[in-house]
């Protein structure tokens, strides 16, 4: 497995399992200079860890980052940042009823036969817990990306069969921080908290669809044939756990479309539309990027299921601890993160390659060499 | 721009225009002694090959590809693959008439401010026309996988307003060959062929949805967290020009269901259903993979469309020329080479891990030691 | 600054100064069930650390290593490996006197241009301590190598005009463990320590030849053209600290010999000389991998030295502090680490794209899907 | 064999064997607007083409390239420039004789082990027919370091006992143009020349020692800690066929210095020498780059010499044909290629994170967008 590392300039490379002593982070390629605190990642991390509201699970990690190296004097410096996170609530529990089977819809079966091996205390690897540092990286990202005029939303905007029409008129992106489900349509929140409350009882969980968007985006970023701008948000995005669905702009329903329908047509004051979420040809117009995502629903659920053991015999499984009942909620600052990631990286690619700015050597280099 | 690269073990590096002298591909990766010959290739560029149909555009490329390099005898070396492909239908044309203006819907926008400067002649490389080399890589890897028992296959399941069930009743992949839609649904395809003759007429464009799918995959490929099968699968398919949105197994549909629902169960006898798609935590499940993609309505219409010129001028768009009504159609073979390409270095990056496997050196090595 | 990971299939990032708050790596990809423990690791670190001899820098770093993730009942799972070591022997110190000029033949002057900022304290991360993980993770390697048959030694094989003749008379490798020089020719024991005694009189330091090798190499374990296993092994020598020239087998006396004595002529029994050092075209013969590299000497003296500080005007420079007069004897060590991170990521390289070796499947497999 | 790919942001791809159809390369990441015409490349071709002396081989190689991709109008457009050689003179010739032994000294032992198979036409990839693309891929990064100020620059020094002193009384880079061996040091070529003679009539060959140097590199280049200038240089070079040792600066004299005498003091007009190679920490100091690198002798020579056929049976082998008698000399070329590909490289990679440095747009998008 040596898939670990996103990114080509900014690059991040995450471990950690959800039971172990903790995660690490280490994030090569930020520019030096960027003001950088352990709060600012902080209040990204907060955003996703559990334990925040009743929708989400009561599982409790404090989630305290520590920035081991990259940072001095309260900036980067050009060197890697290292990022530590210290697993406080393991509960230190029996296992020995989930060890030796496969519960249905989870990695455990696909892990077992692709390494011979399982960590099977809470997940190991394809805990949703490894998104923590996902959020940790992103939240620096983002601290760059501000400076630069870009900004990251992502909001819930379905949520079993509640869905929002998604428009200029149903979306409000304040409301986000305003609900527990980073909601940006306020008309759905009741329904989603009832539902919620009805799969609790029932010991079920649901799916959801969660859009993303990038505003402040300069025209050129992406980078044709293989690495355009969508195709590397879509790795990103379906890399999440649960993501089973990613469009862009319209999405599905350009199938349905005319090309004199589809067509954002250009004016002199600027596009008429944004039908193709953002980016033409692999690269960014300028436009709003749009993207969706769809979260498959847990499948850590106490209804019983079949499944079978290591030794090919039947089992039921129940799955019993603290889940989120809609794991698509906490998705939401992932989702974030991951956009962050590929357009921080994308800029610096960008930039790398234009052939009209020229190396700035400090004045230094010119005076000492006088 | 250094993003024409495909892969981390079986890489494809492509380049060329529509309008330049010809198409280069170099194939780095390949397993030594795997037979290849130039018309094993031929055949899948021939089903990508323009002016195949009427519903394709009337442009007449002989694509004949030739192997400059890699294979010796008839098998692979092990040594990179050369692939060239002429351009031969480049007819002379006047562009002085879309030369200084962007046409909507088009990369012509967004590579003009990306790089400063744009290949004006038939869109240069954000022309379809790179897809060819795509094609040609995806042969080779077809070869190979084919000799593991694994088989890739995609159909167009839906043009405009018609669509397929898609479940085992309405699929028939045989069928695939024997209409010019790759369409698995024969019940579509006189509905499919009335589309397009009335859209040609109107001088307009359709969008498609395009199923992809791959049997005998065995299971473990996919490399969590970042490489995950689907998340990897979802960048190649999503690289594919004019594709706006890949799912896997259930899609979007998922954000609706609940985890008791959605969950394949397992039994003795294998998995109950497949809505995962054929993934579970990044990892291949050993059940098919399926992923479904949505082509837009190619811009490149008759109908008059507003846009600017370099000056920031308002100017009426037409394109001329011969063009795809519905560029999913010939979208097909080029998703299946994706996946093609996606799989067979998933394949080799598993097995480069795996521990127990020990390097193979030939029997000479230990007699010559002697 | 992006380039702080290691390799292919076999990937090491690490981050950390040496005045920060510690050091970390990430070690992905390596096969999982491998038995790894913190005092396999710890001993390799041991043979590197600071404070061992009156031959290096006094400095005292307990560089104890700790697990954070990727392994499980004491083996690993194919999950990224997570390693953390503490900075604990940071004398709080005013740096006032070095903050703003450059020490000559130090990394201060190239830091401050390229990042246009500097972390003072002890060379951030410029200086030597950055190595400590490198050995740490090679530590893994070499114990995944073990299994394979194949043993990495180093030795010091020349300080100041002390060398040795390098044959089979004067190498003994089991007495680098017996001296505090890690040299393999006894007779220069003597020689080292004088000479040593005089520089750390004179406030003075030496640079130092080592000579690194492999033993129980497999045939074929190379990349061509451009990842040759020697190619490889230079760049890992020479991207140590103070390294300034890398050589395999006969190395620059190559430019005086004739063909007819530099090949290396086979026999049924093997070959008759290693001149080569154990590669051609790029791929290891079976033979013992042999290369020699050069140390310079450590800048860091108390000698007085001419240079500028940050506005240009002449400074004179006297590096106090705990500082090692050889820095070549500490690089020992790291060079055995680098060539085991090479080997390892080649080694699965090679067993990656081998054409023959099917995919191991667990048995469970075939039995659930019966 | 997957690393026929060179490079980071700016990454050359190659493919073709001695006695196939020809040979490709694709080099992508190139900056837009660069002005590139076949007659450039061309002529550092024939720099490198045999039969240019009777120095080299009597083989003759027209080596015409042509550019088939990424340049349009002259200059190249950001999309991957590709460029094809073909092979014409191929003598059609009976193999038997060496098909069914290895040559000692060559790959093909190495080779046949690697892959179970063996391109026995002059070698296939492991000929030194394959750097003719590493050449034509330099003279478009010499175009664009050249545009920057930097130039690159080689020649022989050495040849067998005949060697320059390498100082500045003795090095005249204009002379490299006016003899035959790219020698900078006039004293040397009668010498050079007596040596070659002799050589030939002995049926034997030599190796030789090459300089390489930039001038005008900025400071601020090379990327720690493991993508230093130095270390990534060392690969580059260490790449070429016949290299066994690479040194930077100084070099192997640095293990007999004292760090008093090594280090290169600052004045406020700039470094009092040069021991350092012009690296530092692993970045550009801003003074000339400084680089040697060690030819073995070709083992293509007509004296027999003693070997073993597939079968691991003694046969005696006697290499006929036209081979060099000192490839070191067509290596100069070779060399100045691969040096300008790293430094093209670190330039954009340098210039991709520096954070003071926006994003370039041109102006029209202010004007669309109003």
């Amino acid at each position: 497995m040596s898939a670990n590392t996103w990114g080509t300039l900014f690059r991040v490379t995450t471990c950690g399992e959800s039971h172990g002593a903790g995660l690490l982070a280490i994030i090569d390629g930020c520019p030096p200079g960027l003001a950088v605190t352990e709060a600012d990642i902080q209040v990204e991390l907060d955003r996703r860890r559990p334990g925040q509201s009743r929708y989400t699970t009561a599982r409790r990690e404090a989630d305290q980052v520590k920035i081991i190296a990259g940072v001095f004097e309260g900036k980067t410096t050009g060197a890697p940042i290292g990022l530590l996170i210290e697993n406080t609530d393991q509960r230190s529990k029996d296992y020995s009823a989930i060890k030796d089977l496969f519960r249905p819809g989870h990695a455990d079966y696909t892990y077992w036969h692709k390494y011979g091996t399982r960590d099977y205390r809470g997940g190991g690897r394809s805990s949703a817990r490894e998104t923590a540092m996902r959020v940790a990286a992103g939240a620096i990202a983002k601290l760059f990306l501000r400076q630069q005029g870009i900004e990251i939303r992502a909001g819930v905007v379905q949520i079993g069969p509640h869905q929002s029409n998604c428009d200029a008129q149903s979306l409000n992106w304040a409301a986000t921080a305003e609900n527990d489900f980073f909601c940006p349509d306020p008309s759905l929140v009741a329904k989603f908290d009832a539902l919620i409350r009805d799969l609790k009882k029932a010991g079920d969980s649901v799916g959801a669809r969660v859009r993303v968007e990038a505003t402040g985006v300069p025209v050129g970023l992406g980078e044709p044939i293989f690495d355009r701008l969508e195709a590397d948000a879509a790795k990103a995005l379906m890399s999440i756990n649960a993501v089973k669905a990613v469009s862009c702009g319209d999405g599905f329903a350009v199938a349905a479309q005319r090309g004199s329908e589809h067509r954002d047509e250009l004016t002199p004051s600027g596009f008429r539309s944004n039908r193709s979420g953002g980016v033409l040809g692999g690269i960014s117009t300028g436009q709003d990027l749009v993207f969706e995502i769809a979260f498959k629903p847990t499948s850590s659920i106490t209804i019983a299921g079949d499944s079978i053991d290591v030794d090919g015999q039947p089992v039921s499984v129940v799955t019993r601890g603290r889940h989120d009942p809609c794991v698509g909620i906490r998705g939401v600052p992932v989702a974030e993160a991951m956009l962050a990631l590929v357009l921080m990286d994308h800029f610096l690619r960008h930039r790398g390659q234009n052939a009209d700015v020229s190396v700035s050597t400090p004045k230094l280099a010119a005076k000492s060499a006088e």
